[in-house]
């Protein structure tokens, strides 16, 4: 049975988004955005969506001990960046696991769709780069939000 | 004599200022912002005090087939901007040529004074990289900066 | 039926590889290489690889009239780099298209894996970012280049 | 008077230089080196001069507990490097204290000179980050090469 509700709603409601605006630092001489600058892109969108959650970085850092590591990165650029443009850098849960959770991210101009990405990260100690668990409140906070992106996705 | 009449001013006023965050793509394994990156914070000012004078780099490099390279760069820095750190970016004119200005910059965090920059760029054309007149409604855009920022310092 | 042959064979002889030195500039607060900064380590890789194979990307972009851009990166970062690493970056064909290719790419320290990656890239015209075919020369290497890594792992 | 035996001298043998290739990731939509990335090139060209005199940025944090800070740069742009060119950056002592020194730096295509600098290097600690001297037997590395330079411009 189809399910018209969750049609009508707007989904993209339920997804962080950072605006991010492109400068001559963010392009190269084939006069695009360099391909690994999107993953500078991504990384402030998270960011801020930790930040818009209740977390943020340094304090994960000095006080819980923790940061996350990229464990691997899935991009795929479909249109190009160009100086000048401003983007959107979307963020939401896609997969939340006990030391590890996987984003799904993605680059937009305007409704056009520029670049793609999954990006799983671990939890590991500052001190001893072992992994650890993410910390409780963090761990509801994204459950949340994996619930919301499955919403969207369902 | 003293002039108490610029000491009540509120002298930052006249600044044009960007906030910018600080992320781990900015620091490096010394534990805080690589001092190459203050010159993108630069960059990232300077391209949104443009556009807030009304120009923007695209429009310059497509329009009129020019754009700025920097020719002369000085910058001390005072403390150390670190992770998360939420700083303010100033420019101003120093000096207004031809073909040629020089702003003065500074990376702030709160009213603490982190990197202080002189930052001469040239007009130049797209095409020949020769050395082109500021084109004259900016000229004038920034004139008007030259002089706040001379009332500022008199 | 095993093929002992294949085996005994120097295998890495076959792999292009470049020697990269970690600077702080490549690293982060975390204290180890920054995972964006991989990509660049790869293009360096790639574009030195080009070059021995008797191909130089200024040359294909103001002779030819081509450039490659990104289309696909994944990678899998296995261990960290750190400050002063001596690394090894690997380059070889996976798969050859008419107008795009994918790349194998590593980074070692020493024998041990620190990133693994899979990078597709298109080939565009200069002037209008459609694709083109790769070049009939450089096309003939690949084809050579990807017969050689087919035989590694086979 | 003239001193025309240094005008036979190889001077430039005094000097320490890298070579370093220019790559897309290099370069902005201007079609030349971004002007931060020639800091880039100044501290790769700092830290293999440093490793040459016997010293490595690793060794200096993990066991000697210092590092160096950048307090001031001064680039002036001469010329733009562009993609695929091998440039040339030196190192060279233009002043020693005994918690700081400068140096001049360059980087050259050929004979032909891009970009100069001055770059003052304080030495800090890396638990306290506050001044430290520049430890003896580096110190004693950096007086001979002050030494050299201030021969050369005599």
């Amino acid at each position: 049975m189809p399910r018209p509700e969750t049609r009508t709603l707007p989904v993209v409601a339920a997804v962080f988004s950072l605006p991010v605006r492109v400068y001559y630092q963010d392009t190269d001489a084939g006069g695009v955005v360099f391909h690994a600058t999107y993953l500078d892109f991504f990384e402030r969108a998270r960011t801020e969506w930790l930040r818009h959650l209740g977390f943020d970085v340094r304090s994960l850092a000095d006080g819980d001990g923790i940061l996350f590591i990229v464990r691997e990165v899935r991009v795929a650029y479909v249109r190009p960046a160009q100086l000048d443009d401003m983007l959107t850098v979307t963020v939401s849960v896609q997969h939340l696991g006990r030391a590890q959770f996987t984003l799904a991210q993605q680059v937009l101009r305007g409704e056009d769709l520029l670049a793609s990405a999954s990006i799983n990260l671990a939890c590991i100690t500052v001190e001893t780069f072992k992994p650890a668990r993410v910390p409780e409140p963090l761990r509801a906070a994204l459950l949340d939000e994996e619930h919301a992106h499955n919403q969207e996705h369902a």
